[in-house]
């Protein structure tokens, strides 16, 4: 099974197919992760006082559940969360005042170059700040009902598609209204682009039909939804990374386009665009860290302690 | 334990404690590793059947150790291990073939024009070929004892300083002996390139301290070594991956100087350049993909069946 698996980035839900399935665990939680810091199950204890324990820790569920981190988890929980949520929006932001403040703002199809403007904004907004929200909502809403999380994961990851189809338009006319046009797709950056646009097509349908549509016969396709979060869970965090490559790029062909030798001297313009892409290499690297962070997902505390799932 | 690690990219290595430690297994392998493809241990087995399987096992091992992979695993393994090797000697030889072909090779101190390209092509033989060798060892070298990894994984490493060293001191001269002198680090590709390049002159002086000096005391910083693996594989593939962001946008750069205009008109030379870039970008993919695959670890397939690490 495992040697079948087309992922093409780290496996970090192995977890996964156990939290999708509420009544069916494929294998005892116990077996599938060493949790170090719970007291090593007694070797010594009748089937009574087995019982018993569970029907104690059964009471006290609801009370506990949300206790169950170490103080220092909570403080690194919340502090990557928030690290993300920053980096998210301020990037958006610092691209919004980029290119408001040094590039003369937003037009649509009456001035090519301040049409381009929208494309940074705009995929910014969609590749990293709705996308990247939506990848980190597993993390943030610990406690609501998973549907809604996955629906508010699609919502997200919806927003974003506008975004996206505006910002790509907005390039594309900025090329061909310039007199004389500019010809497209020629560069490594549309290259890139263009490589994690698709992939972020091919998720949003593959994820929208496997994990919403098919829910309607949810027994039967349990299993196959099962096996298909780790690679959807891969590529997407792939697609996240390409799309981090190609704005660094982008934000390098835009530097020396419109600076110049201006680039070369410290520019203040140029050092705004250099904290961008600072601020999004940061992203990929806060980002790719949550996600691998198993402890971190959504219900996985109450999960394995429970044992019940 | 998990909650204080600082490693920023997927744990990969969760088995990699295990592996490091022939004598001391932690846990016994089965409960760290669910494995689909095994059958279920037998149940009604008295211990006198227990003790002959093992003896068979253990008659066997030498002779079967290599056969425990299905055949589909072999297949996908050999394919994504020659594939990285290809990318990652491609990638050089296509850099080489750019530079000689468009740039005018090389030289040294007498034009920096030409000394400049000395750049590309020994960061990418540092950084990506040599480096990237020197991770998929750890994967290749199925057979050898793990000493001899270890030490060929450092040698790789170490011939990839020269090459990283030269390469930054290329470009360095390239920029102070041009008339006039062009300013230094102020690009967003400097930038991501400086932090490439301290992350791995960290990563090489703490793994080899910790990995081969504290072997001197070997019992005692067993632990330490233990949990310093992962941290160390992470912030590995972290620094793989900022190098190939390095790159991408060094490559976009040097595109937009030399070529100008040109390289919108799908300029041969462009052509050349954005391959060279792709590639960079599937081998980010690939490597990736290889570090997640635990069951393509080094004797990963000896340690789980025999059990008795
Ligand atoms: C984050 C995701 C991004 C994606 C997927 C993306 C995608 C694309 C694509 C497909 C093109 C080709 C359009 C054409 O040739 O007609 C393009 C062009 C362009 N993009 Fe982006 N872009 C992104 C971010 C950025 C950012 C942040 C900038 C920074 C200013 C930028 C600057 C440019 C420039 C200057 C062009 C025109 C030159 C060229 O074709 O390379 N892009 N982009
Ligand atoms: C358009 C692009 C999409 C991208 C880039 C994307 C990306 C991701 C990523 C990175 C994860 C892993 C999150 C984690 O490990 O916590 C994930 C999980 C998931 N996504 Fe998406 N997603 C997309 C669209 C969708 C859609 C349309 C659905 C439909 C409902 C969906 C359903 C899911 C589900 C069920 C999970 C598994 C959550 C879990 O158990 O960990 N995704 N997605
Ligand atoms: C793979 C790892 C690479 C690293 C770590 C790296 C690092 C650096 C650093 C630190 C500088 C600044 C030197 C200075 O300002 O004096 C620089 C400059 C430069 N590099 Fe790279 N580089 C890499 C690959 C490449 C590649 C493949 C190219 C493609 C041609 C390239 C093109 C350039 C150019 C044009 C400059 C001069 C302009 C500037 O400072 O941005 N680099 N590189
Ligand atoms: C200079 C930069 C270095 C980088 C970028 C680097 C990178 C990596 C990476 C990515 C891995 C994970 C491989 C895997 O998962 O199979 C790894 C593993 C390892 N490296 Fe390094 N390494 C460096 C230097 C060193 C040095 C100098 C030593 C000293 C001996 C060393 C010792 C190890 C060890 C013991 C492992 C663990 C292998 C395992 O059990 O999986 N590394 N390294």
């Amino acid at each position: 099974m495992e040697s079948n698996s087309v992922s093409p980035m780290p496996e970090q839900n192995a977890q996964a197919p156990i939290a999708e399935f509420d009544k069916t665990p494929p294998t005892p939680p116990e077996d599938t992760l060493p949790l170090e810091d719970l007291p090593p199950p007694p070797t010594t204890v009748t089937v009574q006082e087995e019982k018993e324990k569970e029907a104690q820790a059964e009471a006290h569920r609801h009370y506990e559940d949300d206790n169950e981190w170490s103080c220092g988890s909570w403080l690194e929980y919340t502090l990557v969360v928030v690290l993300a949520s920053i980096l998210l929006l301020g990037s958006l932001g610092l691209t919004l005042f980029w290119v408001i403040e040094y590039r003369g703002g937003f037009a649509w199809r009456e001035d090519p170059k301040r049409q381009f403007n929208l494309h940074p904004v705009l995929m910014v907004a969609g590749f990293i700040t709705f996308s990247g929200f939506s990848v980190l909502l597993y993390r943030i809403c610990r406690c609501c009902r998973r549907i809604y999380v996955k629906l508010l994961h699609t919502v997200f990851h919806a927003l974003a598609i506008p975004c996206v189809a505006l910002g790509f338009l907005a390039v594309l006319d900025s090329h061909n209204l310039a007199q004389p046009p500019i010809p497209n797709f020629y560069s490594l950056h549309s290259w890139i682009g263009l490589t994690a646009m698709g992939l972020f097509a091919i998720q949003f349908v593959v994820g929208f039909f496997s994990f919403l549509v098919l829910l309607c016969c949810e027994g039967a396709t349990a299993g196959f939804r099962a096996s298909l979060v780790p690679i959807h869970a891969s590529f997407g965090l792939t697609t996240f990374v390409l799309a981090i490559a190609a704005a660094v790029s982008g934000l390098t062909e835009k530097a020396l386009f419109t600076l110049g030798s201006h680039y070369q001297h410290f520019n203040e313009e140029g050092l705004v665009i250099n904290t961008i892409g600072v601020s999004l290499i940061a992203l990929a690297i806060v980002v790719g860290y949550i996600l691998q962070r198993d402890d971190f997902r959504y219900r996985a505390h109450i999960l394995i302690r429970s044992g019940d799932l």
